[in-house]
C-alpha cells in the first residue's frame, strides 16, 4: 500500500507534494511556519492582486522540484531551508538585513543551529553544516537551480503574467545535477528556452516594474529610519513576520507611519525620472544614492526622505547554463539564437529612478536631470511606452 | 482607439480587467484598500498553503462576473463593494459582527455614509442607498450569484481543489439578469452542474474541512475574550485589517496571545468528536454550545476556552436555480439527475465537532458522548475516513 | 546522462513521455502505425469539433498511465497494445467486429501471433501469450483501470468538456495495483470522486449524446449493409483505417453511399422518439431491434434502412471501486455520498431512440409510440430539455 | 432571454462560440463540411500524435477572433470562409495548387460563385465579390490578423509546444481594427511579444521541424507525380479530402502507392544535407531544387523521385506590427528589444535540406555537398544539436 503513512501537501502549483517525517518534522517548527507569513513577492500585490502567495509554500514547492532531480537528504533539507533566514516581506527587506547585518538572507548557520531544526537534522543523519553550505551550491543555487525554477512558475501563477510558459515536465526530464552541477541533456534546450522567456517576461512585467520597485523602496526606507532611531534593532529582523513590521511601522510615528500609511491606501511615490543607461551622462558605477537623495532633496527644498534613488545592478543576469552535447559540455548560448536575443534584450530594459511624492515630481525631475545630467530629448516617450 | 485611457487590473483568475473611472475611484479609498489586507479564506492557508488571496481581488472578480450581467452602474457598485464590511479574516470574524455589532457584514450603510465612497457614486449619479440596498439583492446575492460564481473559482485557484470544473464561459453565456432574477437558459443546465460540483466539492474539501473549522473556532474565542474584558472595541472590527488583529492579540495577555502563537506555529485543537446527525442522540437545534462548553469543561476540569463545540447549521444549500425553458421557469433540480444526487450527498457532509487541545482529547471524548448521547460504534471508523 | 539514448513522444495530455527502445519498436511496426488513422471518437467530431484524436495517441497514453503503477514489461506491452484490434472508427465498429468475427476488439491474439511484434516482444523476453491475456486484466481492465483513466482525459482534452475534472496528480498518487487488483488508498476517495464525475460529464454530453449515436448508428448501418451485400470481408475490418472504410463507401452504390454522403455533409437522421425507460410500456429486454426496425418502416412505408432503433444496454456503469481502508477494502459507494449519487443519477439519464430522415420523423414518431407503448405526455418536453 | 434562438459551437480552444442564422447556413453546406476532413498540419501528427485538428474548427475559431474585432458581417464571413479553398492536407497541397491552377488557396471566388454559398451571403445582405477580396485584406490577412492568431493557439493547443504562452485575453483586448489596419495599443506590447514568442516557438519546433516538412514534401511529390501521369486532376484537388487522395495514392500504382505506404508505416526519407545560409557555398537564391534532385539522382545513380531538395524561402516573417502611441503609429520592433531579438533569431533557424531513403543517405550526402560547396566542418554537430 502506497500511501498509508504519508503526508501530502496540497500545491496549487505542483498539486500533491509527498513529505518524508524529517521534512515534516522541520515544516511544523515555528522557524519554518514563520514563513507562512511573508509574502513572497513583498509589496507586488499592489500591481498584481494575487500576488499574495509567501515563502511557505515556495520553500516547499523548492523541495518538490530538488526532489526531482536528487535524493540526497541534505540537498533536500537545503532546498527545504533555503530561505529560512528571510526577512519580512521578503526581498523588500534583504538589503537591510544584509546591510546590518552583514550577512547574506542564504546564510542560515544561526538559525539552523540554535534552533530544534538542528537536532531533527541530526537524528536523521544529517549534518546541519553541510545542510547550511548546501543553500549556496547547486543545485540550490547555480545558473539554473531549483529555487528560482520554483519561483518563476510560482510567481506567474499568482501574478497571472507569462502563465503555463515553462515546459516544466521537459524541462525536468532533461535536467540532471551530477553532483557538482545542474545541466541539461541537448533534448532540454527548448525547455530552457521555455525558462528563459518566462524570466525574461517576469523580469519586465513584476520583478522590476517600477510601481514594485517604488512600494520596495519606500518600505526599505521606513525600516532604515526606525533602526537608525533605534526603534528596531536589525538582529530582531530575521524573527519578524509581515504582521510584526507593519505593527511597528504602524506603532512607530512620523516618517515609519506616514509610509505605511502610503502603502495601505496605494498613494505611492511617482517616478520624477526613468532612464535608460544610455541616457545619463554620467558614471552609474559610481553613484552613491544615499548622497544623491541629499543631494537633490536639499537642493529642491525637500527632506531626503522624500526622495529615493534607484539604482539597480546593471549586469545580465545569468545565460550560461550547461548544455550536454556529444560528450562535452556547451553554453546554451551558443546553441539556441533565442537565447542570445534574450540576453541583448534584457539589458536594454534596465532603468535607473528617481521617486518621490506626486506633488514634487516636476522640481524633482528638473533637478535630478541636471544631477545625473540626463539626455531629456527621449525621456516623454520612453516613459510613456514603458508604463504598461 | 479601444484601449488608451482606460486602467485595467491584471487578475489570476480573470485575467485583464477593465476598469471605468468611477470604479477606480472607489478602488483607491482606503476604505476598499484595507480589503487588501484582508484574507479571503481566513485560515485555510493552515491547509492550504495557496490560500492567500484576498478579499480586495474578490471583489474586483465580482465586479467582472456582475459586468457579464448587466451594465446597471449602481448594481455593479454593488458587486464591488459587497465586501466592504468584513472584519480580519473574513468569515472567521463574521459570528463576531453579528453577535456584537448586531448587523451582517453585508451591512454597509454605515462605511458608505461616511467615506468618500458615498460621494464618488453620487458624482457618477448613482444613489448610494440603492448601492447598499443591491448588496442584498440579485445578482449579487440569490441562489445563483455573481458573489459565489466569482469565490468558487477563486478559491479553486488557490486552494488547487476542483481547478477548473466550473464552465465560466459557457455558464455566463447562458446565465441572464431579467432585472429581478438571476436565471439559466436550458442550454446552460450543463454549466450549472458544473458550478455545483464545485460548490459540492469546495464545501467537503475547504469551507467545511475540520481544520479550517478549528482554527476559525480558536480564532473567534480569542476575539470574544478580547472583546468580554474591553481589550477589543466590537465597532473597531469593521476598520482593522488582518495585521491589527494579529498584533492586538500578539499585544494581549492570557488567552488570545495563547491562541495567536498556537496559530502561528499550527498548533491546533484536535477532533475529540466528529459525529455525522444520525449518530447525535440529543436535538441538534437545541444545543446551546457555550453552555456546553462550560459543562464539559467542568466535569473534565479544563478552563472553557479550552474546548470548542461547534455544531453548524443543518440546512442543505439552496439547490434550486431557475431554468428558463419553453417558456416558463422550472428548478434546476426538476431536470437535472446529477443536482437531485449532489443535494443529498451535501447533507451527509454535516458533522459537529468537539475540539479541545491534543493532551485532552481522550478526556473530552469520553465526557462529550455522554453529553450527546453520541453513537459510538462508528465513530472511530468515520473520523479516520473523512479525515482525507 | 539521463535523457541521452531516449526516444521521447509530446503528448497533448501528458506531456513528455518517455519510451524504451522495445516500446518504439511496437510503434513502428505498420499494425500499431494503422492507429495513427483511427479516430478515437468516431463520428463526435460532427458535434465537437476538436475530437479528431486517434487511437493511436490514446494507446500511447494508455502505457503512460501504466508506468506510473507497474514496471513489469508484459502488463505495459498489453496497456501499449490493447487497442491493436479496433475497426475503423473505434467504437463505431465495434459492434459489427463482434458480431461477424464473433470476438471483441480487445482479442488481439491473430495480430499480435501472426507479426512482428510477437517478435518484438519475444526478443524483450515477454510470452505473446500473457501480453494478449493481459489486455483483458487489472490493471489495463478493470472497474478503475489504466485504459479508462487516459480515454477519459484525453476525451476531455479535444472535446472541451468536463476538462480539468480529473485530478490525475492525485489519483495516481494515491491508485496502486497489487497484481491482481486496481485500488486506492483512503486519500485517493477526492480523486476517484473526480473522476466518477468527469465520467458521468463525458457520458451525458458526449458518449451518449444523440447525435453521436445516431451518427455511429448510420456508420454501423452501412458497413452491415457492404457485408450483408458481400460488397465488405468482415475479417479485413481489423486491418483497414478510417481512409479506407470511407472510401469503400464511397465507392459503393445505393445504401453506403448515401450514408457516407449524408455524414459528410452532416445530413443526419433524426430522433423520432427518445425515451427514458419509465415511459416505454413494454420490456426492453425484449426488443428485437432488427425487426423493430424493419416493423416499424412497413407500417411507415419506408426502406428497413431508413430506420434505426437504439436501445442501450440498460445497465448501471461500474462504481464499485475499491478502497483500502483500515487494513481492508471498502468500495468507494460506501464511503462516498456523491458516488452514490452519481450511480443513481446515471440511469436516469439512459434513451432508447428512434431515428430516421428528417422527413419521415413525424410519421416514425407516430407508429414507434404505438410499437413500443411509449408514454407521450411527457415525450415533447424530455427532448427539449435534454436536447443541451 | 439571450440564448434561445441560438446555435452554440463548442470549441477546444475558445470555449463556446454562438453563431447568427447565416453562419450556420455557410458552416452546413457541403464545401464548408469538406473542411472537417482536411486535417490543419497535414503529417504533423507524425511528429505531434495530437496534431489531428482540422480546417473546419481553424475556420470557426478565426471567425470567433475576428468578432472580437468587428460587428462587419462580410468581414465576419471572409474570416469564416478564408480556408474554403485548401486542398487536402492543408499546405502540404498547396505548393501544387499554385503550380497546376495558378492561384492560390486563398482565391475563393469560384467556389463562392458556384456554390449555395453565395446565395447564403446575397440573402443576408452581402456581396459575395467582396467577401472573397476580404479573405485577401486586413483583419483577416495582414502582419498580424485573426487567421494567425487562431491558428498559432489551436496548432499550439493540439502539438502541446509552446502552449499556453498567447496571452489571448490581453491580446484581444488591446487590439484594435479600424476598417483599414490592425494594431495594438500601447498596453498590448507584452501581448504582442507573447504572440511572436509563440510564433517562433512553433516554428522553430512544428512549422519547420524536418520531420514535418519531409513528409509534406513526399506528399507533394507524389501528387505531382499523378497529375503529371494524368492520374488526378488537379482542378479536383479543391473538392477532395483527405481521404480521397491517399484513397487515390493507395489505388494508383508505383510511385504514389510506395510514399503513401511510407506515409503509413512512417518509414519517411532521411536527411542527407540540413545546413544553415552560411554554409552554402552557392547562392540560394538561384538554385533550381527539381534540376538540382535530377542531377543529384544521376551521380548517385537513383531515380529522382528518391532525392527531395527543399529550400525553403529564405526571409523573415513580418515583426512590423504597429503600436498606437503618443497619436502615432511606431513599429513594435522600436519599442520592444524583445521583439528585436526574436527577428534576429528566427533568421538563423533556416536550414536548406537534402532528404532521400535511408540507406542512401551517405551517397547522397557526399554528392549534396559537392552540388552545393557546403562547409562540412560543422555539419554533423549541427544536425545532431538542430534534431531536437
Amino acid at each position: 500500500m502506497r500511501d498509508l503513512d504519508v503526508k501530502n501537501i496540497h500545491d496549487s502549483v505542483h498539486g500533491t507534494i509527498r513529505l518524508e517525517d524529517w521534512m515534516v518534522e522541520i515544516i511544523d517548527t515555528p522557524e519554518f511556519q514563520r514563513l507562512r507569513r511573508i509574502k513572497q513577492l513583498g509589496f507586488a500585490d499592489l500591481v498584481y492582486p494575487g500576488a499574495n502567495h509567501t515563502r511557505f509554500e515556495h520553500s516547499i514547492g523548492t523541495l518538490y522540484v530538488a526532489k526531482m532531480l536528487t535524493d540526497d537528504a541534505e540537498i533536500l533539507a537545503s532546498a527545504l531551508l533555503h530561505d529560512i533566514g528571510h526577512a519580512p516581506f521578503s526581498h523588500s527587506g534583504e538589503g537591510i538585513v544584509r546591510k546590518y547585518l552583514g550577512k547574506e538572507h542564504e546564510d542560515v548557520r544561526d538559525i539552523l543551529m540554535n534552533s530544534r531544526i538542528r537536532e531533527i537534522l541530526e537524528e536523521n543523519g544529517m549534518d546541519w553544516k553541510n545542510v547550511a553550505r548546501g543553500i549556496l551550491k547547486p543545485p540550490v543555487s547555480s545558473v539554473i537551480d531549483v529555487d528560482r525554477i520554483d519561483y518563476l512558475m510560482r510567481d506567474s501563477h499568482y501574478t497571472g503574467v507569462a502563465y503555463g510558459i515553462v515546459d516544466f515536465d521537459r524541462l525536468i526530464k532533461t535536467l540532471d545535477f551530477d553532483g557538482e552541477n545542474v545541466y541539461v541533456s541537448i533534448k532540454g534546450v527548448r525547455a530552457i528556452e521555455s525558462l528563459l522567456i518566462s524570466r525574461y517576461l517576469m523580469y519586465s512585467a513584476v520583478y522590476h516594474h517600477h510601481v514594485c520597485r517604488i512600494a520596495k523602496k519606500m518600505f526599505e526606507k521606513a525600516v532604515e529610519w526606525m533602526i537608525s532611531e533605534n526603534e528596531l534593532d536589525p538582529r530582531r529582523l530575521v524573527e519578524m513576520d509581515d504582521h510584526d513590521i507593519i505593527s511597528a511601522m504602524r506603532n512607530s510615528c512620523g516618517f515609519p507611519k506616514e509610509i505605511v500609511s502610503r502603502l495601505d491606501s496605494r498613494r505611492l511615490y511617482k517616478r520624477a525620472v526613468y532612464a535608460p543607461k544610455q541616457d545619463i551622462g554620467i558614471n552609474i558605477e559610481k553613484i552613491d544614492t544615499k548622497r544623491a537623495e541629499r543631494e537633490i532633496a536639499e537642493v529642491v527644498g525637500l527632506d531626503e526622505h522624500e526622495i529615493i534613488v534607484d539604482v539597480p545592478g546593471y549586469r545580465s543576469e545569468e545565460y550560461d547554463i550547461p548544455v550536454y552535447v556529444n560528450g562535452e559540455f556547451v553554453s546554451v548560448e551558443e546553441i539556441s539564437p533565442l537565447v542570445r536575443a534574450l540576453k541583448n534584450a534584457h539589458m536594454q530594459n534596465w532603468r535607473m529612478g528617481v521617486y518621490c511624492p506626486a506633488e514634487h515630481v516636476d522640481s524633482v525631475r528638473k533637478t535630478s536631470i541636471d544631477y545625473f545630467d540626463i539626455n531629456t530629448s527621449t525621456q516623454q516617450k520612453l516613459s510613456d511606452i514603458l508604463d504598461l
